[in-house]
């Protein structure tokens, strides 16, 4: 839920002059996105989406998600392509902030989860993965172990006003997840925020990836492991075996897992959960009163990562015992 | 600033079987009006406003609402238009409340405003006027004189918490505006929330008005004053006296105005005034800490009551002396 920043009549077209899309007939500002200003364009003909980058995305990393976005659009995966002007800027300014114009991608995103759409994106995410192997670009995952002891020290003992004792709870997941932590795991960019938020579907098909702003260098398998948690358990808090199923086979349909990745999944899940525990936990004890955007709940990570905790192998989230052959 | 609601995919789909657009291929939930939810639909070839009604709109109310809407663009104002299904319903439910499927109109709402822009609503607000004449739907002023104190009451001693002797200020204000009240004058279905977010345009043209959720009965220059407030002051709160030529020559080539309207002007301008000013304080000093909704600042209103309490007369605003020959 957005749109921070106020764009004049005047501003819009000094900024759109040189992409030559012809007569821009509305702008509204869309409520979707937490971290950016987004205005649907239309011209007579075509549909684009604006965004200005607010504070909380660091100018130096916009260039690696205008080129991580080129790149998989160029490799047939349906995600916003970056516009260019005239003279081959994707990357500019309006209103003292960096923006980018996107072509604008069909679908909705789906409130309620089916297992047929953990099915699609599990298939869509390998791909994904597949057609980052040969992106140059480079970003660390600033939100991995390092990451989240300092969120985690920064809450400090806070931790308790969400729920009494987690404070303890989050040092020992921390500790725990750190020690069984893989390595060497195959790796390359993962979007790393693939709410369903962020996956639009037409027509019963996967139509489109959204928002970037997260991807960088870390284990293809943990970018599944964030989707199980973010898929595949229900408003109740269950865990739901016949979508981690989905997903999961969904993945190994177009790359099966390794030996290696199958016996991660359950740190990986924990450490998912974990990730978007702190950052939501953090949010929920700082965000200002009055602040524009509702926080929301940490404590249903918490429960996730408590689940995670008393798994006892890779086939609870639905992985068949041994590899597909 | 809104969307309140969240509309499943399925709950979508069904709503919108009945009238038979074709397929859906997108939903963006847009960020403006603060009272509703509304979302922008798109089809292969056209676009649409879906709007849910939260609790601020009185559910009674609607089909004046709606049926005021198609009078007018039956008449070519250009306004949203209801879209009803097959069996002829334009008032619908979704998601447990009212809901409405409207045309998408074109056109950019003016973030700065020009003399032009208030020359062309001048024009375009005597035309609805105009075309209002022959509607058969009454809605009553509910925040007109006696919905002023109601609401003066309800604010109480706090006003003072805004800006010092301000309580006292505003019965002041309420006894005296009641005094020079004006009665007769031309009267029919007013707009009454004509500010710059509810009027497009496009290629220099008005192409449209939006949101007649406060549309009621009361005098056409009532509306013309509340038009004067929300136009001809400048972001220092200055009037400019510019662009108030501009807003009562543009209405004035459609309809002139009568002696008693203009002699009316001032005492219209200074309730117009108080008006936004009772509400926006209203809001401001009862709004739950961590609302969703950025109250706005009342004290703008404060400084436009002021500056009505001091004109002369109606030649202040930039009406000519003498009625145009």
């Amino acid at each position: 839920m957005a749109v921070y920043t106020e764009v004049s009549d005047e501003e819009l077209r000094h900024f759109l002059e040189p992409y030559r899309l012809g007569r821009v007939i509305a702008s509204k500002g869309i409520a979707e996105g937490v971290e950016n200003s987004n205005f649907l364009l239309q011209t007579g003909s075509h549909s684009y989406i604006l965004t200005l980058y607010e504070k909380r995305v660091r100018p130096g990393d916009l260039p690696f998600f205008l080129e991580l976005m080129q790149h998989l659009a160029d490799r047939g995966i349906s995600v916003p392509q970056p516009i260019h002007t005239e003279t081959g800027e994707a990357l500019r300014e309006l209103c003292g902030r960096p923006a980018a114009l996107f072509s604008f991608l069909a679908g909705l995103w789906p409130r309620r989860v089916h297992p047929w759409h953990c099915q699609a994106l599990g298939e869509t995410l390998a791909r994904l993965h597949g057609a980052t192997a040969d992106f140059d670009g480079r970003r660390e995952n600033d939100l991995s172990l390092a990451g989240w002891r300092t969120l985690s020290a920064a809450i400090g003992q806070r931790a308790d006003e969400v729920a009494p004792g987690l404070a303890d709870e989050l040092s020992g997941e921390l500790e725990e997840i750190a020690r069984h932590w893989p390595s060497g795991l195959p790796a390359g960019v993962i979007h790393a925020d693939l709410f369903p938020d962020n996956v639009f579907f037409l027509d019963d098909k996967l139509s489109g990836l959204i928002d970037f702003y997260f991807a960088c260098n870390d284990f293809y398998a943990y970018d599944l492991a964030i989707c199980l948690n973010a898929w595949c358990f229900e408003p109740d808090r269950a865990f739901n075996l016949t979508k981690g199923r989905a997903l999961l086979s969904g993945y190994q349909k177009v790359r099966p897992l390794t030996p290696a990745e199958r016996t991660a999944l359950p740190v990986l899940a924990r450490g998912g959960a974990l990730r978007f525990l702190l950052t939501r936990l953090y949010d929920w004890l700082n965000h200002p009163p009055g602040a524009f955007v509702e926080p929301k709940d940490p404590r249903e990570y918490l429960s996730k990562l408590r689940f995670h905790r008393g798994v006892r192998g890779p086939e609870d989230y639905g992985l068949p015992l041994h590899a597909a052959a």
